[in-house]
């Protein structure tokens, strides 16, 4: 660590001064900030959000947890998800949103593309998902970018990726998890095929795309130079699939796709969802010794001592039965006691959950996860705190999603330096 | 870019040295490479997985694919993904491991745990999903780590993280799926709850913790320190869950939690698997314009031009009707040319794939997203490509999964120096 700058002045001054603001001082000055002033991974940097729906704007929203300033461009439409409904903004869009700037431009003007490209020279990063082809019509593609600033990190979010030939499909969850066989293998064998009940495409492409962001600001670090980053979400949802492909070629391909809530591969027994007094509980043994466990809260010395199901592939090969013996012994309790009795073994198991405990468990509201901000159209709403816990970061207290074009004068003003005059124009003309 | 070293020796020298001597050299004399030796994000760095099963080890295996020596430490017993099939690796073990070396070693010796600390003095990344307290129980904790390095980044994955009351529940990624309300909100209204075909826990998880340690990565270039990341895998799947969170605030609760292939919100319309002559095909319309679209395409004018149906709140109004008339619409068609007719109106849209189809996916092949590697005990087998491509980052190609400790000498011998007699001895000792 050579060219930091302790000592500096920069230190006296710097809490006088706002974080773009400091963020550009280091950009001129080709400076970087001294230890003591980093207080989260990405303070200082400088992000354009133009995600829509849930892909491009839980990238961003996982940047700005990381301390960037995370400025969401939308057009005068405004985000799909925005809208959705009537007179006040929906959770989906204010759950993905938080502690972002809103601001409000339209990129098919001349005008607005200009003010577009001054922020984008002073981007660190911009995350798009627009469908395939949008960003090349309207000339903001890579190339006329990186001419712009080439240490911009430039990533694309996309449904198929850039290349082969399903690449100009048009895309969303629903369409990649049946395109990714994620429908094919979930549901009951005989019954229709069912999707997911959460979107594992938006957001594992989500991911993967706030993760090629960050490989390449490392990368940058050593390069001087930003690059293209892409992420195809079947590609990101594809290795989740493991179970399922690894069972298919262990197989030949003669397993049912479908397992209900059996492991995908039939690979693991017990493995399931079995019925309580009450509801339902998961429960599944990993190693021999959990079955040793299991057994034992069970009362069924026999099983836990016949050498035929000491092992893994010996208790999967007798599945059914296992599972009616399991069953029968969970279906007269509580999955609450169930799953003390279970869980105090060390054997995995948890009750099955409904939305209606979800929203107040206590442990995910203890760590942060789910929290309450309050928003200036829809009162207290519940939000998402950060999955990506840093021990030596100052955690970021979430800011309620910004209204549609919320910080449009402050983000001109502050970055680019435009006179009140200017932006009541460019309100006149519908630019911003 | 200051403190890069244009034209110094290093240069000359640079081809005929491996990427760990780099890695050491650079990290003794303080130095950076310059930007024509970074071919890739993370070269030169050195990856310590304890990752096992899936969570742990797809955080590695994204690793390697940005460029890393990772290498993968496994006990005597190894990965438990390792062996669940009798006498060669599984599939699923393959799939998660490419390019990591494999090193087998002891850490409940004195011998092993000490070899082990030397690696890690000497280590960017630590990557550990074990059972909460494992680590602790070693005297392998973050405190004890940093102690040795304080630059490492040491990543811990866990089912539910280190905080909160649930902390210490044994957790997989089923119990997980059960208690973030996935299976309550996957299958059909009135029909039991059904877990995703995916495993989602475990690799949002693994994905998340990956975007942590590149997080950390990047702060450690400003601090020079390494700090502990922490990812939750329910914290990590909780936003995918986002639609069904949605529909259930803006309802107050009252919404169905199943809705089998609809919208988990049931807040888009047209949205559903639809029944085809051969299959089922998706079909969504996320916007007005997708829905005129389909009008056309089904020659239905009429409801092109009913302004109670021109609206999403205003289809989702009447979403039986809605899904009735494009059922009867696609049934008599084959998927193949419903598939063809509505991407070409731009509507999205995709058919329902079967495992058999995704194996031999010619788009995925195409970009190398499932590609085929030699493995000794195995012979020819798919594994995954890298779902995060970087433009400017020359590609990995994929090198097998290592057997159990296939390159424990080899790795102690480059990173630590050891000579054959002490490997003998090591070996014999059982300690590796």
């Amino acid at each position: 660590m050579t060219n930091e700058i302790h000592g500096h002045p920069l230190v006296a001054t710097i809490e006088a001064v706002t974080i773009w603001s400091v963020n550009a001082y280091c950009q001129t000055k080709s400076l970087k900030l001294t230890s003591n002033l980093v207080t989260r991974a990405l303070d200082g940097l400088f992000v354009l959000d133009l995600g829509q729906i849930y892909n491009g704007s839980y990238c961003g929203v996982l940047l700005s947890y990381l301390g960037a300033e995370v400025v969401k461009v939308e057009s005068p439409a405004g985000d799909p998800t925005r809208w959705r409904v009537v007179g006040r903004e929906t959770h989906p869009f204010v759950m993905l949103n938080s502690n972002k700037k809103g601001v409000r431009l339209d990129l098919k003007t001349e005008r607005g593309k200009d003010l577009f490209l001054r922020l984008v020279e002073r981007a660190d990063v911009l995350v798009e998902n627009f469908a395939p082809g949008t960003m090349q019509r309207l000339g903001l593609g890579y190339p006329e970018l990186e001419r712009v600033n080439p240490r911009l990190v430039y990533a694309s979010g996309k449904g198929y990726g850039s290349t082969g030939p399903h690449r100009d499909y048009p895309a969303m969850d629903l369409t990649i998890q049946a395109m990714t066989a994620v429908m094919a293998t979930t549901g009951f064998d005989g019954h229709p095929p069912v999707k997911a009940g959460i979107a594992p495409a938006d957001f594992m492409g989500g991911v993967h795309l706030a993760a090629s962001v960050l490989a390449a600001l490392y990368q940058r670090e050593r390069t001087g130079r930003g690059q293209l980053v892409e992420v195809s979400m079947q590609d990101a949802l594809l290795p989740s699939l493991t179970s399922a492909l690894g069972g298919y070629f262990e197989s030949g391909g003669t397993l049912p796709e479908q397992t209900g809530n059996r492991h995908n591969g039939l690979s693991v027994c017990p493995y399931n969802v079995y019925p309580a007094k009450d509801g339902w509980i998961a429960i599944l043994c990993m190693t021999d010794r959990h079955w040793q466990a299991l057994c034992r809260l069970m009362g069924r010395a026999d099983l836990a001592d016949d050498p035929e199901l000491a092992t893994t592939p010996g208790r999967c090969a007798q599945m059914d039965m296992i599972d009616e013996v399991v069953g029968d012994w969970t279906r007269p309790q509580t999955k609450a006691d169930l799953f003390q009795l279970v869980t105090g073994a060390h054997i995995p198991a948890a009750p099955l959950v409904h939305l209606t405990e979800l929203v107040a468990d206590p442990h995910l509201r203890e760590r942060g996860m789910l929290r309450d901000v309050d928003h200036p159209t829809m009162g207290r709403v519940t939000v998402y705190g950060n999955p990506l816990r840093l021990g030596d970061s100052e955690p970021v207290e979430p800011r309620a999603a910004p209204l549609h074009g919320e910080h449009t004068d402050e983000v001109l003003r502050e970055h680019l330096g435009l006179p009140d005059e200017e932006l009541r124009r460019l309100h006149e003309e519908g630019v911003i």
